[in-house]
């Protein structure tokens, strides 16, 4: 009896974030700001990244700002308030995964007309994250080198719903002996066509063909804003 | 109206894994035969780890076997297979962690009583595993060093609920800057006393320690099935 009745509140409450997602999408359209959720398992170097993106874009002139997930802790936040941008943490109190209602609770009292880009760095952990619409524009999936080519194939869900694949730690390449041609392969086979970049956040490599994807992101939210 | 139904279906369900779980345990100490689970991140080198682990306690004369759990693929079970020792891939068709169900299904046909070891590995995940207890009779926490010092305090829970915690691909750990003081002191501060081993299942480091605590480990479950 149990199974019919987790489905169903299971799928009550994925709809009801999908509406709330919709609900955000729209505002963030309206608003004329890009936002990007980041997603990959634990230690890929997602707020290394996330630092990195956040200063370079902030020299550039952008205005962005992040919304940065965990379980527990405040580290990440006071790790990327050093970009100089603003930034807050969702802490999730055990929760596997950040929610649409948890992205607008934590909006509050940011005017986010005056934001170029919103980025949003979900929990480390590549399977719940998926299901989890958040109104976002793209999501990026990241994957470190460290992490075994074979990670695609045994979590296929989290880099089919993704936009784009970034290859993280990259200088760890040759150290880890990465198998470049299986890794894309791998990423291929569950996500024909999706764009993949090779980054270290550490060596600040790759950031060139990240932000061009960004701006062209960016350019489509415009276009469909006066659409609107 | 939906938390408080959610979270009564959850604490339905985990009362019931906990009574399966229960079941489970008592089945293995009557059989006399010693369970350990292994958690971690994906890309931990859970794998890796197990691969020798298997191998070479076969070499030693113990009979093992191995339950895998994965979203999708059969690919760990057959990397596991040469190591010449029973395997069974569990596929959790996009479910976050293993359940006691799932065990218990999947040792069907399998004499418990003629293995010295069975060993677990669970979904890769930080977070959901730690919820499930398996029956086991120990847990066993996987830490790369790849993935940086601060995830024990990101992940308090699947540290606090483990046994032992088992720091791997020591190998790369000058060239990530690994800071061992650190992750020591995180491991510690969720998990005061919790023994802590470094190793490497590409380089073959640490498995004496990991050996002796596993036969210790052993003889308390002998002890244990005695006393029953």
């Amino acid at each position: 009896m149990e199974k019919p009745r987790i489905l169903e509140v299971r799928q009550g409450i994925l709809k009801k974030n999908d509406q709330l997602a919709g609900d955000l999408r729209g505002r963030f359209h309206n608003a004329n700001i890009c936002v990007i959720d980041l997603v990959s398992s634990p230690g890929a170097g997602k707020t290394a990244f996330l630092e990195e993106t956040l200063r370079r874009l902030n020299e550039q002139g952008f205005k962005v700002a992040a919304l940065v997930g965990d379980l527990a802790t405040e580290n990440d936040a006071k790790r990327l308030e050093r970009s100089g941008v603003p930034v807050r943490q969702i802490e999730t109190h055990g929760i596997c995964h950040l929610e649409a209602e948890m992205i607008e609770r934590n909006l509050e009292g940011w005017d986010l007309e005056e934001l170029d880009f919103l980025f949003i760095e979900n929990v480390g952990n590549l399977v719940c994250p998926s299901s989890y619409d958040l109104g976002e524009d793209a999501r990026a999936v990241l994957h470190a080198v460290t992490e075994g080519e074979d990670k695609p194939l045994k979590y296929p869900t989290i880099f089919n719903s993704s936009d784009i694949a970034i290859i993280t730690k990259i200088d760890l390449a040759e150290v880890c002996e990465f198998d470049r041609e299986a890794c894309y392969e791998n990423i291929h086979a569950v996500r024909p066509g999706i764009p993949i970049l090779e980054t270290s956040g550490k060596k600040g490599i790759g950031f060139d063909e990240w932000f061009a994807y960004l701006k062209d992101l960016k350019k489509g939210v415009g276009s469909r804003a006066k659409a609107v």
